[in-house]
């Protein structure tokens, strides 16, 4: 592989800028990779670990003379970020972000970009429930969608290398708008997300009546939904926050469902559960066929691991 | 090992009754296994495997002269096979059920066995979202919890026997009782399941506007989702109109407090929501402490498939 960035600025060193690092060097994708986050310690830890080439003291020094810069903090801090090191980019430079929702980052970088700098909002569909410097490998994009959501007036040659990044750190990339991502996402992540926090949330007070026994007995379906429970809570905080609208929406109609389901219950209603249930199972067979996942048996834990234990 | 039972009877072939199979044969637990299922298909394809020692086409003829009969059914069924099996049941054999509730199955399930013979009901938690008589493996249950709720006349003995047989196939006893059982299940197993179902199901009809998109971006959250709501449709209707009382209480607890967080997106209060999952991140910590899970990063696939891929 060759460079296709002379010099990237990460801003931000969490799960998602640590990967990209990784990424980026093991296929030689940048000249210099320099980092920056706002906490000392997360700076102390990335030089420890030779996170990336140059670790800098404030986001201003971080992004000079960059040609992209990776925006990866929370969506909260993104227009903060933003207008700190907007005097400070090197015209002809790119500046991306990852965030899990797009229009309100939009909205809330895009007035700080000076011109003759390109502007193109991202999001790598791709994580794990860890956080942090450390946290981050090489992998995490492999077969995972980044999706683009660039602005009408976007310039399709920045456009088109930033997509060359993407693909050379081993992701799929697809372009859509702004709006529409965070719709897809409401129901794909966020609503989920949601939903996970919520169920762990009601067997912490369940937990005090029933001693340890939830958590000792934690079976598959509560398993995943703790994994789920334990991503980043200002991350998410952050994401509830800004995708508001669509989540709230998407919450509404899971209501609604989940009411149906429950009257089914309470009346006895065997057929209308079966049929849902019957549905829902082709709906895991067609993100099978999608790549999205494989049919390995598994339930929180890999089969594999499981055999080798 | 040494052999536990000269002969097992397994009503049902499916992941839990083919595991139990595949586990006894490594370890050397059972004189003979004998085999039965109510469709044709799955005896054709258990004898095709080999999963048994022998497959009857009845499951009075499988219960014939057998030390331990697992009743491996769905929940609803458990009272007619025990109804069909009681008359053929030889003195002092045990009777055992794998099934997820245990209150509704003691009272299906107990008037019909015989005086002489044992009635230990069990719970294995353990499973994939595969099912069938090819799903099973021997490792199933190794590391995993496997409840006993015997009543208050089981006769020690028999219990200890059975623990036997749960410990050599590589899984934790405990006891405790029926109605504790089910609230401690619906809880961590129960409710999580009908609401990976609800969500799965919402996002089914969001999919018919978004074109396919929710399916080829179901990302972290939503795919694990996916993988819960794609458990058999029939072992879950009857888990769900069997645990009926101890389900709708958690959903409706459920219910209040995802109002709350629904409010605190709406109100914008970040603070509560920051709170709230820390809390969560924190129940997950218990829960690996616990040794239910690892600390490996994934989210629906394991960290290692990946950077294998």
């Amino acid at each position: 592989m060759s460079v296709i960035y002379d010099r990237v600025a990460l801003i931000g060193l969490g799960l998602i800028a640590g990967s990209m690092a990784h990424a980026m060097r093991e296929g030689g994708l940048a000249g210099e990779i320099v980092g920056f986050a706002r906490s000392h310690e997360t700076r102390d830890t990335a030089r420890e670990i030779g996170l990336c080439d140059r670790i800098c003291d404030s986001a201003a020094e971080a992004v000079k003379g960059a040609d992209l810069v990776v925006l990866a903090v929370p969506v909260g801090a993104m227009g903060d970020v933003a207008a700190e090191i907007a005097p400070h980019l090197k015209p002809g430079a790119t500046v991306t972000d990852v965030g899990s929702v797009k229009q309100s980052v939009i909205d809330a970088v895009g007035p700080h970009i000076p011109d003759g700098v390109h502007f193109i909002p991202g999001h790598p569909l791709a994580g794990t429930e860890h956080s942090g410097p450390r946290s981050g490998f090489a992998t995490l994009f492999r077969n995972r969608w980044w999706l683009l959501t660039p602005l009408p007036d976007s310039d399709p040659q920045a456009v088109a290398r930033l997509a060359d990044l993407v693909r050379a750190m081993g992701a799929k990339t697809d372009s859509m708008e702004a709006s529409h991502h965070d719709l897809v996402l409401a129901v794909t992540s966020h609503a989920p997300h949601l939903i996970a926090y919520t169920m762990v949330g009601v067997a912490d007070h369940l937990r005090r009546v029933t001693d340890e026994e939830v958590i000792q007995y934690s079976a598959a379906g509560f398993r995943d939904f703790t994994r789920i429970a334990a991503s980043d809570p200002t991350m998410w905080r952050d994401v509830f926050l800004h995708n508001k609208e669509a989540t709230l929406d998407i919450l509404g109609r899971f209501t609604e469902e989940l009411f149906m389901l429950q009257r089914a219950i309470r009346m006895g209603d065997g057929q209308q559960l079966f049929d849902y249930f019957t549905r829902t199972r082709a709906i895991r067979r067609g993100i099978i066929e999608a790549g999205q996942d494989t049919n390995a048996p598994d339930f929180g834990r890999s089969a594999e691991a499981t055999r080798d234990r």
